[in-house]
């Protein structure tokens, strides 16, 4: 079996997690699925935040103030672009709008996003597999009180100050799994998903039509992590959308939306005195330091968790 | 009658004139009938040098420089595109890619060329109306010993390094002028073939049909300016095209070709002498300086010759 871990990836959480176990096991050994529900056309140019944040992390070029774009970049092209009428809101670095460049010239030349996607990592010089979680568009929207908002308009136009009623992935139904992202699952000794928010970034893969089955028949250990630590996230709308949407804001009320989906459920140390209720769900909980503010700790994370999956390291 | 000046026009040459001639007329009186030959698809983009040349210089933002791109640009994206494998030979500035991605937008959601320059004339806030000669496809290529080369690949590529055994327009036979082409040249008070490479600038304006006819019936005055200086041109190949195609490396070898097109040709006082052999050609001969190496001689030449077809300014 070539491809041993298999993660569920959104953007700057999961990226960060994928450092560390890149650090800690064979990058040709990880696997991972990525949500493309936050995919955008910006100027008609084909924007995919979610992958490319992971494929910039893994090469070591990501902004690390950021969390996204790369580190250092330039923005003459969409200060240009403002001449033509294109809003500021929706930034993107002149390096970073290059990857744009060439992934909407691939699909434009028939290519489907896998192996788009398959290119842009061997450019990058990566290892690890990096498949998305669907070829076929599918698209996150946020149901609000005014309308619907595509992801990327309610996270960075609106900065999440939108009352959210309600999320749906738009196409997901007519969705077909990438090449490779079933057997990911179903043949991999584990499946992560990555502490990353459970609805937009976890949730548009789930809802890929195949997914969710392989993830439960899977024989795999399956373990998730908790983007929320104390009851606040360190980057992200996941503790705003837990709240909106009736949730407990808290790695428990996490835990409870991947209740059937994982056998490990990762919590923060400051968060120990939740482990006996993440545990009433059926699921073993795992205590650990999961706040990944340098290299030292995003390894040390991945440490626990394949120790406790019981992966000698 | 709106537009009374009509200007056949390719790049670096085209643009100087039309700048002294934008300073001596109204812009709104300009109509500009913009070379699409040489465009080209660079990472997918859409670009289309002559006429962003023309845009460029009208708007005074051309890089003084080179003639093309804009003042003072950056090159991020290109740079970084080399990453995935495109070759760095064609060059374009950040800036000058972001007219490049909005054109592209535009025509890929089913603009006609004829839209998509109206509006980046409007962007950068010219009254002076251009139209690109169609809005079909028209290439033009050099057919060297080696085979066909798209015209940017013989003359940035290849540095014109090529020896020219032939020029065609591709798709020319099927291509309609623009709108407003025909009526341009018909309704004009003048009609100038700017100082252009007669072959590649020139020569594809006059392959569309119905062009060469309406140039040929217009009561429009129908002045050509020589881009050749001394058996030199200030920039390009057209002396070599001239020499490669059997033709004299002169303004006199310049006239030849526009034999029956033009009732005034103007040539530079370095020509002088051959001022007698044009007009046994059956046009008059306007003697003046042409170098526009300045804005007061760019404007002397636009004067000299709104003089010379007696318009008083």
């Amino acid at each position: 079996m070539s491809a041993m871990y298999t993660v569920l990836a959104g953007g700057v959480g999961a990226s960060r997690f994928l450092q560390g176990l890149a650090m800690t096991v064979p990058q040709h050994e990880v696997t991972v699925i990525s949500n493309t529900g936050d995919d955008l056309e910006f100027a008609g140019l084909h924007v995919s935040p979610d992958t490319d944040i992971v494929i910039y992390a893994l090469a070591g070029v990501v902004n690390p103030e950021t969390g996204w774009g790369l580190s250092g970049d330039t923005f003459a092209v969409v200060e240009a672009l403002q001449r033509f009428g294109y809003e500021r809101w929706f930034s993107l670095g002149d390096r970073d709008l290059a990857t744009a460049v060439h992934r909407t010239r691939l699909l434009r030349a028939g290519w489907p996003m896998h192996r788009v996607v398959a290119d842009l990592t061997r450019a990058w010089g990566l290892d690890v597999r990096v498949l998305p979680m669907s070829d076929d568009p599918v698209r996150t929207v946020i149901e609000g009180p005014e309308g619907d908002l595509p992801f990327q308009e309610y996270m960075v136009r609106r900065r999440t100050e939108v009352d959210v009623r309600g999320i749906r992935f738009a196409g997901a139904a007519a969705a077909r799994p990438a090449p490779g992202v079933l057997e990911a699952l179903r043949e991999a000794r584990a499946v992560i998903l990555a502490p990353s928010n459970p609805f937009v970034s976890i949730g548009p893969i789930l809802a890929v039509p195949g997914v969710r089955q392989a993830l439960a028949e899977t024989r795999a250990a399956r373990v998730a992590i908790s983007p929320v630590i104390a009851g606040q996230v360190v980057k992200g709308p996941a503790a705003k959308m837990l709240a909106a949407l009736g949730q407990e804001v808290s790695a428990l009320g996490v835990a409870r939306l991947y209740r059937g989906l994982v056998d490990l459920f990762v919590l923060d140390t400051a968060d120990a005195g939740l482990a006996p209720a993440v545990e009433a769900l059926g699921m073993r909980a795992l205590v650990t330091e999961t706040l990944m503010s340098s290299d030292e700790r995003k390894r040390a994370l991945a440490r626990a968790i394949l120790a406790a999956l019981e992966v000698p390291r």
